[in-house]
């Protein structure tokens, strides 16, 4: 197959389908969710089926356990995959939403529609219920979706993109809004990724080494989430008992998520009280501390760290703790070693507060609260595309507004510019 | 010198100086832009005389008459930067805004935070008065800026960049809040479009040559405008002086700005009856018109329009025309031929004006009003560091609020995810 004229096709496709779902009406894009979530429900026995054939293949090539169980399709996750797009098609459609329309001197309004992005080409490994998902998340949005799975899932994907493309039948859109591509070979991506004509934004979702690799290769925007560094800082003034109950809550909720605290900054006037019980809930869930010297003087069952703990995402039981003079140290401590992701204080100082929520620049800065909550649906977004540790564009949770943009509307009854 | 290790240094100034931009109170940034509007208006004598140097440099380089007409900065320019930072100064400060903050179900308050993208390079030719308008719009939006005019106006520049540095002095914030790169070595911009530690984002001001040389080097984001092709369709429903005002508008009242119409469209059912009295007026204000067959059969005084045409940005008193069956003939042409920047609609007919102003995918659609009018001052920005034809991020002129990006903010008394 002639990957550049393959992958060439799709993005005209692609880009022809867009204009059509820009312009696709509310009711026949929640049509094409109901759809596609009634025929995964229906066709549930057909995607374990293909499932079963990828997973085949993966125990032939030797995958490891993690990157299996991401894989497997289970009973229980075509279900979710199911209500997922019903849950889509129940939030508001973001397309076409006007704001700010106001009167100039000259007597023309101006303001703001929401708008798609366009043709969004999604990268993703392994996790089958990622194509339903961002077809979903995309079609809602009123984008042109291209997806690229990992090979290891291909028989699946392809299962899964028939049943979206009978939704989109049924409800009159065209196929192409949701194409998914059906080649193993990796040229594909490097297409994708500069077919700057077809294709308006690159989505990859995955491991580090395949986010790095494709915002350097990309020359077409890319919306990424890259790591999460995050920290609680426990203020001199923090509540004990609300000081407790985040900062275990932040590591120990789960230990594989980019929103999992690993980094705990403790205030100096406050360490020799708040440690020794923290530690001990740590220690007895089997989380390895690695502490600075005056961290480890007050708690001494804890690891040295290292200048390389503080730049860490552990993604497991493990937390490096340091004692810091107070907010100023804290917040310098996050500005040099964090990710900007997801950062919280704890402290009942109304000042501090302030200043922590204006002063630390993270896609999402807490007050009191586990930064296990940094997600769409705890947002309230209703669905996540994925986190953005970029500045432009999003930060945070990536939902259905992040597949969109603003442009100006004017209106005017003959005005001209004098 | 070298130039890696001297736009390092500046690099990791602009980083330092951010942080403190970040949290600078709204009363010492306007302060700051005061002082510095006061310097200019004191020093507008040395002005003039610095800015002589880099002409007499440039009449020895035989730049051209262009050129050093932007390049020139009289007195007037001078009086109209130094009031531009005042109007900057009264605006409203972007930074710290909170807006849609919400109680979830789980007793936390969620909300969005704007805050500064951090640190802004600006890559522009000529115009000295770009130095100090682009130091006004980052320094009140909270962001660095690292500012590499050219080489022609580099005394000019340096003479404007010391009365910056006094004014942020005298309110006491960094002067490498601001800072212009001395040396004319082309290297010095290949350095900073790559600095991805230090710099956040790239908005180049310049010709189409200079933007597209930037986008495909960068490897930092870049808020870039393309060009123009606008367009204004005459719709069958259209009333007849507005369209005759309108169209006569968008292409004479300046021809030489990137939201001049480039293309009229006219449907079918309209062209005999306005062509005429229209062409008329064109043709005795010297503008050339290119047209279709069916256009030129109307009004015979017009060259035949080629393909290459419809694509043109002429920045001339040159104008193409084309007769269109409607409404979806007119946005067909407009999505292939146009660059998604400005396009109008004259239509007395409400669905059709709702139709264009959702399908029509440029970053200002109007009805009934001059392309012209696509502009930061006149949409009530209060100024514009220029005007985006990218679909990420921001669309259209782009003024302080393009300079920020929202953060997502948590406020709690101790809630875990559970």
């Amino acid at each position: 197959m002639d990957i550049k004229s393959y992958m060439d096709k799709i993005g005209r496709q692609a880009r022809a389908a867009s204009r059509s779902m820009a312009r696709a009406d509310t009711a026949a894009k929640n049509r094409a969710l109901e759809a596609i979530s009634k025929a995964i429900e229906r066709e549930a026995d057909s995607l374990v089926e293909a499932n079963a054939k990828d997973l085949e293949g993966a125990k032939a090539r030797n995958l490891d356990a993690a990157m299996i169980d991401r894989l497997t399709l289970s009973r229980k996750s075509i279900a979710s995959m199911s209500e997922g797009l019903l849950q889509i098609a129940s939030l508001a459609d973001p397309v076409g939403e006007i704001s700010d329309l106001k009167y100039r001197p000259t007597g023309i309004q101006v303001g703001r529609m929401r708008v798609p992005l366009g043709v969004i080409g999604i990268i993703y490994e392994a996790r089958p219920n990622v194509t339903a998902d961002a077809a979903g998340l995309c079609l809602k949005s009123g984008n042109a979706a291209i997806l690229r799975g990992g090979s290891e899932a291909l028989h699946c994907n392809q299962a899964i993109a028939r049943l979206v493309h009978e939704g989109l039948r049924a409800a009159g859109l065209p196929e192409a809004a949701v194409q998914v591509v059906e080649t193993a070979d990796r040229a594909a991506v490097g297409e994708l990724i500069t077919m700057k004509d077809h294709v308006d934004v690159i989505v990859p979702r995955g491991g580090k080494g395949l986010i790095e690799r494709i915002s350097r290769e990309a020359t077409i925007p890319v919306i990424k989430h890259l790591h999460g560094v995050c920290h609680v800082y426990i203020d001199d003034d923090a509540d004990h008992v609300k000081a407790l109950k985040v900062a275990d809550n932040a590591k120990t909720q789960r230990y594989g998520t980019c929103n999992t605290m690993e980094t705990l900054l403790v205030a100096a006037g406050i360490a020799e009280s708040i440690l020794p019980p923290l530690c001990a809930i740590y220690v007895e869930k089997g989380v390895e501390l690695r502490g600075d010297e005056a961290a480890r003087k007050i708690f001494p069952k804890m690891n040295e760290a290292t200048e390389e703990d503080w730049k860490t995402e552990y993604l497991a039981p493990i937390l490096s703790i340091r004692v810091v003079g107070g907010l100023d140290e804290a917040m310098d401590h996050i500005a040099l070693y964090g990710s900007q992701h997801t950062d919280a204080i704890v402290t009942e100082d109304y000042s501090k507060a302030r200043r922590f929520l204006r002063e630390v620049d993270s896609s999402s800065v807490m007050v009191n609260a586990s930064t296990r909550f940094a997600d769409g649906f705890e947002y309230g977004l209703g669905a996540e595309i994925g986190i953005s540790t970029d500045k432009l564009h999003a930060r945070g949770p990536v939902g259905l507004e992040g597949l969109t943009s603003q442009k100006f509307i004017v209106l005017g009854d003959g005005q001209v510019r004098t």
